[in-house]
């Protein structure tokens, strides 16, 4: 038997168990957690160092050792997220629907916890407390797989969350780490579909990829974004200005930032030179199609049709120019990763046409795409950003890590 | 280009318009798709013809071909198949839920289509207008890939269905079927993640397994059932034995049939003769546990281990002796496929304790497994039964297929 099907047997056994605690006993198990990160934090520290060290070896750049790095406000920023989700709602139990059937039949639709979830992921060790913390809170058992770069940090973690897990009397292997940072172990975790009910991967376009292709697992798709705001012939020029500089640049790294600027024709010549003065600032390059760059000039730089569909990460903007609201949408949904989009407009019409045929997890209307996120949101926590279809679609909190099932009650019915 | 890449992108053309179909115009191009089968008998009968000369020709068992084969009856029920979809609620468009942030941006989540939905399945060509009518109301494009057993039955059924779409003035391309009955076209339509939102796999176990193990699409898992009736201490004999009997034996080849009886230990002297003489009438061969066979001696077969994990689909039932509801809650949750588990008792806090611990789509106290249908819960259609725990659970109906997203407005809202 490999060391991953053990660790699968392992977290079956535990799933059971885990759906069964109370709630009391998962918020009182989440505070103590806090209290022991934060009372083992110069262990906790003492393994980063390692992680660092290592970094320091591979020449890992400055913002990445950055991400990596853990000090004690930062072990104390981890221990208020889990006390965090101790305070927020226990979705599991929730009746979802009831009805009764001519023949008698009693029919409740529960909310039930996921089972086991697995969650791949890269560096930054914070991940792996989260993580488990939201999984524990929903009722599942939870084997995480981490980035080698962080192995130390995230073993020193999960020694003290399960040696929480032990004393207070649960299972320990409700929380499990795959220690093996051999890239052959992650691929055989993508196959476990036998131990696993849902495989979240967290982290870049190569490694979605990779876990889309190869997992066996149904997968939650997480995280890239294209995301797009659309300035209207009827949008308000300031408001547009800011909500195109706060979308592209208020953070440049993350997934609801804006990448592409999509405006009407009729509107180029006067708001187009007020969003380059406001975007230079932060000395943002913006990638024009013709008529843009007839506006712009030598100010902007000629876009390629491939950079409408690139998620830059970056202080680039692409800008293409439409005449209608419909062309808008055709190509926002053509280019799009369907995370966020937004349009910019005082006209209700062509507004609650862009919120109805954008086909995105999160359509605005005179809101930056920034707001695309479970805190945001109201829920609390965020375990991603869904950007599939199935099961889930924008900001996953609590309840979208969770499962249903019915539960019918009846006196002797069969079925005729 | 690949004829399934046109097909593909057809598709996706085609989903946007579906999307904004209104309520009506759905339903009475479903009540003449409806008219025009009828109209059209003939000629699917004739194509029903080939593919029936074609399964004589290879040796396809009686049962099988009467699957497989048309009539003006069958084809009438197909049709008012179609006009019961017609007159469901619409699910597209429904508000499920709303909430206002501190910073007066209104969210609402609302349900949307999938998009594109692939199905693929085996034999029996009522499943083509079948899919076909859940997918349109549910404001979805399809692409079908049937049997290649009744691909000349597709063919016609289809054709009749893709005229009404054009007469009707919309897009044809809302519905497709891939023609090619080679494997290796179904293997690559596995792969159409970037045309297609969801696959659903509907047959055999076979089916099931090679779509997740080879598909990049997001699955919904369906059908494959292990099936258990309970029989507690506390059970009403006369109720045991007529649920036993309706979930053997009602319908055998369904996957909502009983395959396992899980006995307490105490009433198996008692029950255990009464349901083998009820079995008797439909020669029901029961394969038992050292236990039970101690008590039905020669009149039960021993079980194997690998009995307990058997889908039968035919008249035979495992036997599994337990000494608590505990252990028949462990036993079950290790063999089940998670689809339908049901315990027969008088006494509540036993049932209460099955309905919560074991994990199946659905369970049931004192009923036959045999509702576990989308017809039986109201749903008023059904897609197939998912035993997966992402996105649906259980009978899929309308709902179950759509997706949601989120639609914020505000006034100029940026993040700080």
């Amino acid at each position: 038997m490999s060391n991953l099907t053990l660790l699968g047997e392992n977290a079956v056994r535990a799933k059971y168990k885990a759906a069964m605690i109370p709630t009391d006993k998962k918020n009182s198990v989440l505070n103590k957690c806090a209290e022991e990160l934060i009372k083992n934090a110069d262990a906790i520290i003492a393994a980063n160092k390692l992680d660092l060290d290592n970094a320091v070896k591979n020449g890992m750049s400055d913002a990445m050792q950055d991400r990596l790095m853990l000090n004690t406000s930062r072990i104390e920023g981890i221990a208020e997220g889990l006390r965090q989700v101790a305070s927020l709602p226990d979705p599991i139990g929730e009746v979802l629907d009831t009805f009764v059937r001519p023949n008698g039949m009693h029919i409740e639709k529960i909310r039930v916890p996921m089972g086991v979830i697995g969650i791949i992921y890269e560096s930054r060790p914070n991940v792996t407390p989260d993580a488990f913390s939201l999984t524990f809170k929903a009722g599942s058992a939870c084997i995480l797989k981490g980035g080698s770069d962080c192995i130390e940090s995230n073993k020193a973690i999960v020694k003290v969350l399960r040696d929480v897990l032990s004393g207070e009397g649960l299972d320990p292997d409700i929380l499990q780490l795959i220690e093996d940072t051999d890239r052959a172990v992650t691929t055989e975790f993508m196959k476990m579909k036998e131990y696993v009910d849902v495989l979240i991967p967290r982290g870049g376009a190569g490694l979605i990829r990779a876990v889309v292709e190869n997992s066996n697992i149904p997968v939650i798709e997480t995280g890239t974004g294209n995301c797009h705001v659309y300035i209207d012939k009827d949008a308000d020029p300031d408001m547009a200005v800011n909500i195109v500089f706060n979308a592209k640049t208020q953070r440049i790294s993350v997934c609801n930032s804006c990448e592409s600027l999509v405006i009407h024709s009729s509107v180029k010549d006067k708001i187009l030179p007020l969003i380059y003065e406001k975007l230079s600032e932060k000395n943002v390059e913006m990638r024009c199609d013709e008529r843009a760059l007839g506006v712009l000039g030598d100010k902007g730089s000629p876009a390629s049709n491939e950079d409408f569909g690139r998620e830059y990460l970056d202080y680039i903007l692409s800008v293409k120019t439409v005449d209608s609201v419909e062309e808008a949408i055709a190509h926002i949904n053509k280019y799009s990763t369907h995370h966020s989009e937004t349009i910019v407009t005082e006209n209700k019409e062509s507004a609650e046409k862009f919120l109805n045929e954008v086909d995105a997890a999160c359509v605005y209307h005179n809101v930056s795409t920034r707001f695309t996120d479970g805190f945001e949101f109201g829920f609390g926590a965020e375990i991603g950003i869904s950007t599939q279809k199935l099961h889930a679609r924008g900001p996953m909190g609590l309840k979208e890590i969770t499962s249903y099932k019915y539960r019918i009650r009846g006196n002797g019915q069969t079925r005729g």
